[in-house]
This record gives C-alpha cells, sequence and structure tokens, in this order.
C-alpha cells in the first residue's frame, strides 16, 4: 500500500494512493499514520480490506499539500557515508562500520514544501536517500534477515546537509543535518510487502532540471537489513522511528571547485523508483 | 515552582513540589507537563494561583514512582567537552566553538529508575549534567541574554556514556549515547525565576557512594545563555526541547587504568544544587 497524509501541516488526513493514482480518504478507518498504526496488523489489514471493498470514499487531490506520510515521528538515524561511490567521491575511506549520526523529527517537512537555507550557509547540499520507516520494536537483533521484518515501508528522504556546519564548526555532524526544513520526506510511505528487493532501487536527484545523483542502493555498503541490525545493538528502534539509509555518489561537496552549493531559487526534484518524486524551492531563511 | 511527574511509566500525574517538601496533585489544574505547558503563561500561572490559595489536592508520595519531569520532550542537544576541568582529563584541547551531538528522548526515564548497561558493553560511563528546558521558540537568537528568556526551566539529567561506542566505533559520538535508559532526567523541573544564576550551581555524583564528580557550572566554558543563542543559529529550539550543557571533571574515562567503568549492581547517585537528586541501580540489558 501506498499511505500518504494530505492537508495543512499539523493538520493532515491520512490518505491511501489507490492501484488508479487516485487518493482515497482514510480518516474513517485509521486516526493518522503513524508508529502506532505500522505496529498494528489488524490496523492495516482494516485499510486493506476497506480498500479492496470499494469502501473508502475518494478525496480531491487538487490543490491538496502532500504531508510528510509518516505523525509523530520519533528518532531518525542516519547512516553515513552508506555508498561505495558517494564515499570515494568524498575521499572518505568506506566505513568499517555505520556511521551514525541523528536529524530530529523536527526537520520534517511534507515532500514538496519549502526548504529554507539557513542564515549565514554557503555550503547547503543535497542528498537523496531511502528512509526505512520501523514498525516493530528493534532491540538487539541478531541477523540481518530476521532485522528487515521490523521494516513497516520506505519513503524517499531528503537529507538536507549544511557541509559547514557539519565538518568545518568542531564536534560532530548533527549540527549541519538538524537545521528546520531540512528532512522533506514522502510523499509516500510504501509498505514492506510492496518493496521486494529493498537492495535493487534507483536513486535520482535533479537541481534546476539538471540530473546531479543517479545512483542505486545495491551501491549500499551495508544494506537495509544490516543497517536495522547494527543499529539495534547500540540503540532500540521503536514504530515510527526512521532510518535514512545514505546518499549515493552527486551530491555538490563531490564536486570540483566552485561546488555547486544550493542557493534561494534553486529547486530541487528527486525520486526513488516506486516510492514517488520529491519538488522543493529552496528560500533563505 | 518545582514541577514533576509521578506514577507509573507512561501514566505519570502532574504535581508540584509545594514549599514544606509536599506532592500536590496538578492533574486538576493542568492535563500534563510539556513544552505545550511550558510555552503557555496563562497555565503556569494557573498553577501558580492555585498553589498560593491553597487549592491543590495533596498526593500520598509513599511509594510513588517519580518520572521524568517533562512529557513528549522534543530533541535532546547535547554539548560535549563544555567543562575547562572535564576537557583536561580527557585530554581534549577546550573547543572554540560549542560541541553538539544528540540524544533521543527515547533514552529519558524517571531519576530513579533502572539503567541499563548495554549488550557487550566495557565502558559504560556517568555524566552529571545540568539540563536546560526550552519554554520558547528559539531561532537565530541574538545575544546570550535574549537566549536566557526562552529557557523555562532546569533540571538534573544523568548522560549516561558507553565511551567504546561513542568513541571507538568510528563516526560520531551518538552511538555511545542513545543507549536504552541513558537519560534518567528529574526529579524535578524548576522554574526558571527559582534559578537565579545559572553559571553558579554545584554539581555532584556518587558511585556505591564515593564521590566522583564534584564541580559547578561556573567551569562551563559555554555558560547556558551561550548554547542557547549558539545552538539557535544551526535549528530551531521549540518549547519542550532539553539542553544537556555538558559535564565537569571525574568521568570513569578521566582517570586511571583501570578506569572504573559501571557493571550491573552498581548504585549512581547526582545532585545539582537546589534541582535535587537522583539514585539509580545499574542492571544488565
Amino acid at each position: 500500500m501506498k499511505l500518504l497524509r494530505v492537508g495543512t501541516a499539523g493538520a493532515e488526513t491520512p490518505a491511501l494512493l489507490d492501484a488508479e493514482g487516485g487518493l482515497r480518504d482514510l480518516s474513517g478507518v485509521v486516526p493518522d499514520i503513524d508508529g502506532a498504526l505500522l505496529a498494528d496488523d489488524t490496523a492495516l489489514e482494516r485499510i486493506r480490506t476497506a480498500a479492496e471493498a470499494g469502501e473508502l470514499p475518494a478525496l480531491d487531490a487538487t490543490g491538496l499539500r502532500v504531508g510528510p506520510p509518516l505523525a509523530r515521528i520519533g528518532k531518525i538515524v542516519c547512516i553515513g557515508l552508506n555508498y561505495h561511490d558517494h564515499a570515494r567521491e568524498t575521499g572518505a575511506e568506506p566505513p568499517a562500520e555505520p556511521v551514525v549520526f541523528f536529524k530530529a523529527a523536527d526537520t520534517v517537512v511534507g515532500p514538496h514544501d519549502t526548504v529554507l537555507v539557513p542564515r549565514r550557509s554557503t555550503k547547503t547540499d543535497w542528498e537523496v536517500e531511502l528512509a526505512v520507516v520501523i514498525g516493530r520494536t528493534a532491540r538487539y537483533v541478531d541477523s540481518a534477515e530476521e532485522a528487515l521484518a521490523h521494516v513497516a515501508g520506505y519513503a524517499v528522504a531528503h537529507d538536507v546537509s549544511e557541509r559547514e556546519f557539519q565538518i568545518e564548526r568542531g564536534g560532530t555532524w548533527d549540527k549541519g543535518k538538524n537545521c528546520e526544513t531540512f528532512n522533506p520526506l514522502g510523499p509516500w510511505l510504501v509498505t514492506a510487502d510492496e518493496v521486494p528487493d529493498p537492495q535493487d532501487l534507483s536513486l535520482r536527484l535533479w537541481v534546476n532540471g539538471e540530473l546531479k545523483q543517479d545512483g542505486t542502493t545495491a551501491e549500499q555498503i551495508f544494506p537495509v537489513g544490516e543497517v536495522v541490525r547494527y543499529v539495534s545493538q547500540f540503540m532500540t528502534l521503536y514504530p515510527g522511528d526512521v532510518i535514512n539509509t545514505g546518499t549515493p555518489a552527486g551530491v555538490a561537496m563531490g564536486r570540483p571547485e566552485p561546488k555547486p552549493y544550493l542557493r534561494a531559487g534553486d529547486v530541487v526534484e528527486l525520486e526513488i523508483e516506486g516510492l514517488g518524486r520529491q519538488r522543493q524551492v529552496f528560500k533563505d531563511a
């Protein structure tokens, strides 16, 4: 299923994208799309049954904002340098074990919402990423295969990054990853049953219409199941947590000087095969 | 005022510690103690008025668990190496600007709850810290003085840390800071009006009755107002966010070999002048 949330920021309605590409109102079936829903098999089954029975009212998509497809996100764990081609372009050795950093849930916006270039930023960069949404509590999980059973679904994430804040301002990366609006998410949360192989998805990103990233999750150093298993040795993952699993090559930081960092007015579009497409206009904070 | 939350984990009741050290039930006045309450001057005033009028029912504290004094915590921003004496003991240069890392809100437990030593941990360490609770949205704040006006109150935080996970496992510090139960908070949220000078508070921590940390916030490299101002240049702080402002000297990592890291059975007690005292028994995860 392709689940989404539409409407004004903070007051979104849960919806389903049907097989014909139309929107169906889920508000009569479930209160919202969040960790509690994803942990509840009967609620997901209720949606499926209502959809198959044709009982879900159509929603007119005209002029409707698309919000992030998940409410009440817990934590966002991010994996750094997780693509062979991206590690090469940044001049970094492929890490021996996953690099972990955090984004706060308050950085999440809808897939087509405005993204703000922070004040005093000169190095705002793009990163298309496969986001993994947790549906079952994962704590000291033994194997990558078992770990995959804790994944409720997948979505497109834009891990917007300020490279000076991230790398040149002392300490850890979090400083350049948590500026407001820095995590567009969506349009859809695609349930795991519709993503037979998360290691065979193409990811692409354009800036002002020019293709900048063109990768595949086959290049991930640590695949999704291994990432979930690994992270669960250090922290407990709860339903409604998200993991941004890293970005392929093609970011501004990896390019020759003058590096084409983002400025107000730039338009970024990104998509992952089967998970939908985002489009953001950048503005000054 | 000293605000707290008592009762079973996840079902706490808001309460007030009165001038005589007794508990008063706040559930008839406010729904809970969270960011929304702290952002609402009239709600805080309602508590004050009801307390002064003697209208708050007494609560029997016997056998009552104390929970974290804040519900629905947003993000927890942590400042590393923020005490001159602690920077010296770890062999680090005092940082030129604040070092920022994150703890997830799901690591927060009550001040006397069990803390779990993670599986495969050999370097679980203690850190007594002054926690700052945000009451007003702080975004690109101009001065340290103005920043202080965004602080709703203060609390004791225990920034439990796994040093191998933090430092020796690649990447950023977050991996060793986010194990479950790693952020005891409380017992009280003391409103800012009762803390006239946050740079003049003594902090102490004992392990199995032996004094290990004995510091003062006067040793902070970046004082509270400056920390809030600084962080607000990189990310927006919202009501209900928390900043752990760093730990003074005396952690296990700073001691000669064999370093006395924590094990199951150890008892840690910590307190900050005027903000109350915590006590945790450590167990294996």
